[in-house]
């Protein structure tokens, strides 16, 4: 059953071609195909459009269809090409013409547009929320090993004394940024769509104020037009958010697995949470923060997909649109998963206390042997001077008492004032 | 002179390579770095690493050397490698140890990284403004022909009536977006990295929170290793506005284009604003909306060129962060020329008043027929394939008269409301 | 069971999170997988690794095996992780330790590596088959509508006379060039990676020539550590070739869409090939080339999501590979489907001969004009001026006998030309 | 002067916004604008359209502008829009009227496509002679070297033996890839597009053959619309072959800058081509490298930038293809400089022969211990559990005499072989 039935039928290659895998995709939206009708329908009843009558039985019925999506047995079968077909065919076949009326003053496009607003605000909450436990986890560890050295690398080389402290921190206060732009997202998705139509608004009298406060949107997109550009606009807001989080959890991954290298030593996970090798038995590899890396660089992608896609598409909707949900939805669904599971081996992760022993370490204190210089009197140039004539001839002997104290040292980690920032951030 | 002269030099060729165009990136800086270091020497002068005489020097360079590069005549010749080596130099030149004192406690990155922020902290307000300023002459046109319609289209089909009001207003409405992506940007902006030293805290007992005030940030980037990440973070962050902004503006630009064409004549500009062919004598080209949509596509690939060269780069400093400024700088740049043009344009956009009256918009109409149909009683399905059959047969007979009433549609267009949001979202 | 099964076992939620969708995507492997195992197998036992016997057992289960991959009977069972550990767990049962010995001198890498280079020769293969009939459709449609005058634009405005012949025999020609990059891709596919092991070859004295000759590979990747370095840089190569096909598919469908627009009324295609709308009855939308336009950008991306995943890792084998498996599928049998589809449409298509003959069309002859005169003795620039005089007075009369002779030009396509020229590229 | 000139002048503001730094860029073009202007009024006198005293008078100063060119004193002042108007006005400003004719049946899309393919073919000879040095280098240094073990790794995780002779020969391997993109590049800028004139033909009588062989083009891009849609087609087709060259120059950096880590120490460079830190006297910092990776990183994203520009343009000209020069002039430059200095580098490169020597890599040999069992008789599972529990126990003792043999391994480089697939790919 097409909506857009016109009495000749479409050859079936073609309709397979076209409706793809919405059915499936679709399952993610159907809550909020109902909690849209229902706003809709509400609405229609308020402005004489369905009478009371009319809408009991309707609430009925979508108290009926939400049941059947929350229980997971709700289903898009192959001859309904999406959601909307669907929940309209459960209506009519239960109401008859009330069922089908619903679809007054509104388009499938007003209906996706209402349905991606509405899913994009409690993903984009789960999101942040998963960003939060992350960020709880890495300041509870930045806490218990604030006091374990580690070598600050730059350029690759070592440089100067670095902390657990320090670098769990890091990340910590990096997801902070995250969640500002996953913020401008949800204000971005927060803007109640429905009542555009096919774009240009309709000529029936309906009330948009009455259905934003039923859905609890804190503000229309008011102009139609605008309404209908929220299509792919919304989707790349939201991949922006989601490829700054994604990064910082790469880069916090890109760590972890180097760390593990023998080559540096710095942290390990108990056995069954790595893998090993099918011809070397002595290894011990980092899979799972190799995949996280790598799932979150294919979401850093995620903007140029839907860029791409969208791009030099003049106003008004085309059909291209529908391929946005799928890259989308993964994009979502993975950088869940990688928050969670990150956050789990976090948990079980391994800290050598003793990294920072090795010679090979002691140049990260040439700074502070410069500095103490300084403190005594010399000039900053001429302490480096002599400090670095003393490293080139061999002769350098490190004093490995470090008592960094300003704010964001090794000393002073802040994580109080990083918390403060975080609840701040999540309003 | 490098700063990290050890005693042997730098092949030629090699530090051509290196230096690359820093020393012209680096004057869009030369502010920021004075200022910058104005901060750091009174804080330094507080905790008693200078005494009230050596800042009082180094105060009035600084404002000798601000002069400089507020009159354009501040330069960076080819023996300084960037503009930290040569405010040193002038510094030192004139107040000897004094001036090398304010090296004290910071590295370069951390120079770099504090330029930065205070740069995008007034690139980024100065994109807002330039934004505003083309909001407002949306509106405006928005209001001045919200009498005119327009076709609307979806999969560029004539679809249903529309109007230059809805249009203008859509662009209008739209660019709100952008400025909550723009906001998160500068809220990461805002936050003070100086005093992270080379990425990892110094030992002098600096204080950080002083040079925040001094410097007018919000908040610090408190832990060291977090300051230093921002370094490439930043810049995605304001990647992801700036590219925002420029699809906003491509979009637009796309639409102009098209209604220009003769296909469509729905709106032109004076000879003086277009250009000819150098063969075909009748042509009016929209070079400038071509050149503002080629301009705003290619900055919807500055997030995937930073992401590019920062990705899988572990944490600490590497030097491949020196090339994100050039990106950085020519999209802002580019950005808001567009911003300029596309609105001073607009000053002269001519409208097409009777675009509307070509017959084959007649179809534009078919929405408000079966409307009508249902509204006096008819179900929309029957009312939808009455109409449908009519359109088939070639009996279809329009009625002109659009009355469309609700919030955001052609004859409410709801620009209050939607000022208020855009002044909201300016805070 | 886990191939690299040391004596513990790896948690439940980390072994779904690394394993993934590989089982399913392993099926599209599968056919390579045995193919590669068998000329590992006989060379196995040429240099003495396994006996005639062993052999002869493990071909006659290949074969038993192969028959239910091309049955489509074969399954990758949950508790298997990928194809290699299903395969070897088939041979093993039926041939006990002579299964096991398959696994001598190779690593599942080596096997990953084989099989994408063996999947990608046939796949390749059959885009450029894909390709060659849909220009076999194009050069047809271009010799049968080689008389039929369509505006040309540039800038979106009209400018001199095309024809269909010139539209279709465009892409057709274009569509070499797409060739040219497949072909490149192909070479390097078409060199065998067999016998790298774990990317830094084996202590066995494999032959890997003759693997090479039994697999019908060209050449070989000869160095063990290049070899494994073609992970990655294999789908790089070829998703260049993809993004190069997919983006003369995409400006295609863009050209078909804006001409069945009304404002254009150059091309339409019968009822049931297109698809209506749910609120307006007049329309025909373009679905297909709105996906396939869609479908084809999103290809487009597919070299940034494959370079951000691999970018800034180091040589050696890191797991992140493995998800480059998805992607690289995806794209694949997604431009087959397009490639398909397009070819379908195009044999529908219907044409408006008459399309030229709106008078806003006439100053498409003012370049005719010019060169009239200029033929008569004026110089061009004078020409020029003097009808775009005309034109500005509107005094304009066009001369409509399009008479162009040049090769490539209205009227003297060199469809022949163009198609030994893609005879030449197939190869 | 415009060549577009009508008898209105555009704005100030307009011209500098289109106009860009086009006069900058074009100053690359003008070497193969002049020889396209060249074979063309050659071609119109053939075809009767100068005489033979006209093209005479165009020779000679064709020849002056050309040694301005090489002799670097060819400008092109302010007032002059671009090369073409430049070039136009030197003939005209000596010939007069022949001066003009030469803009007879061309225009000056026709002119900047015809010199991008010009340039384009010398460009992609010179890169790829460039690789051509670098492969020589690496392959030098491979056999050089071949003697020295190296720990190769996968997962980051110390794996088996490998070798600088394996490592610098998998580089030189992997560029051979490249240039079979960069071949594919230069098939498709090696036909002639001159003669499609604004992309639809020309009414003149013009022979493309002539001029195809005049320039020394193996064929004609036939088709004149196909013609026209090279623009961005063939940058893209460029960028694809650049992309891949920068992808493994940045792998290879990126190894570079890790293996100068102290966590590695494999390789170091002389003082002198190294840079030192402002703070840190100890610091020998691989900039070079690290700046090679990110401008290699950089140009992978040209593709991205060139696709969003040019994406869903329909055919026909758009001003839009005027910004793609200064993406794919600058990737190139870039890119010829990082071959140049990498090559350059690596003659200067510094080995650490003992570097395997370090216990930590004893457990690289744990597959050759396995193997010798399974050579003795051991089945593989069975010799992978002992060898992997002797290593879980501390038991494990390596045999460090590595045999390698196959070609491709430790011992049998194939480096001869290797060098004979390039001469092939070369050409």
């Amino acid at each position: 059953m097409k909506l857009w039935d016109k009495g000749y039928s479409i050859e079936k290659n073609i309709e397979t071609f076209t409706v793809g895998n919405d059915r499936e995709l679709d399952l993610h939206l159907a809550k909020y195909d109902v909690l849209g009708s229902l706003a809709h329908a509400q609405m229609l009843k308020e402005i004489g459009l369905l009478s009371a009558e009319e809408l009991e039985g309707i609430e009925k019925e979508i108290s009926l269809i939400l049941k059947q999506i929350v229980e997971d047995s709700f289903e898009i079968e192959d001859h309904f090409e999406d959601v909307h077909s669907k929940v309209e065919h459960l209506l009519t076949e239960k109401l008859g013409e009330a069922g089908k009326k619903i679809h007054t003053a509104r388009s499938r496009n007003d209906q996706v547009l209402v349905d991606l607003h509405l899913f994009a605000r409690d993903e984009l909450q789960e999101v942040k929320g998963l960003i939060r436990k992350l960020f709880d986890r890495l300041i509870s560890l930045s806490e218990q090993y604030k006091g374990v050295l580690l070598p600050g690398y730059t350029h690759f080389q070592v440089a100067m004394p670095s902390s657990f402290g320090l670098w769990f921190g890091a990340y910590a206060e990096s997801l902070i940024d995250d969640i500002h732009l996953l913020n401008a997202a949800y204000k971005i998705a927060d803007q109640n769509p429905l009542g555009s139509a096919a774009g240009y608004g309709s000529s029936f009298p309906i009330n948009r104020t009455s259905t934003t406060e039923k859905m609890g949107f804190t503000t229309l997109k008011y102009n139609s037009v605008a309404a209908q550009m929220s299509r792919g606009k919304l989707e790349k807001s939201i991949s922006f958010g989601l490829a700054s989080a994604a990064g910082t959890l790469s880069k916090l991954s890109m760590d972890v697995c180097l760390y593990m290298s023998q080559n540096f030593g710095f942290v390990t996970f108990p056995d069954h949470l790595t893998t090993g090798s099918s011809i070397m038995p002595h290894k011990k590899n980092p899979d799972v923060f190799e995949l996280v890396r790598a799932k979150c660089n294919k979401i850093q992608a995620l903007p140029t997909e839907l860029i791409m896609v969208t791009n030099n598409l003049p106003s008004g909707y085309h059909r291209d649109f529908q391929i946005l949900k799928e890259s989308l939805f993964s994009a979502l669904f993975t950088l869940k998963s990688c928050l969670k599971i990150s956050e789990y081996m976090l948990q079980h992760i391994i800290i050598n206390k003793k990294a920072i022993d090795d010679p090979k370490y002691d140049y990260l204190y040439t700074v502070e042997s410069v500095n103490k210089e300084v403190i005594n009197g010399l000039p900053f140039r001429e302490a480096y001077q002599k400090v670095g004539q003393a490293v080139q001839a061999g002769t350098y002997v490190p004093d490995k008492d470090v008592k960094h104290a300003h704010e964001g040292s090794i000393g002073n980690l802040c994580n109080e004032e990083i918390k403060e920032k975080m609840r701040e951030a999540l309003g």
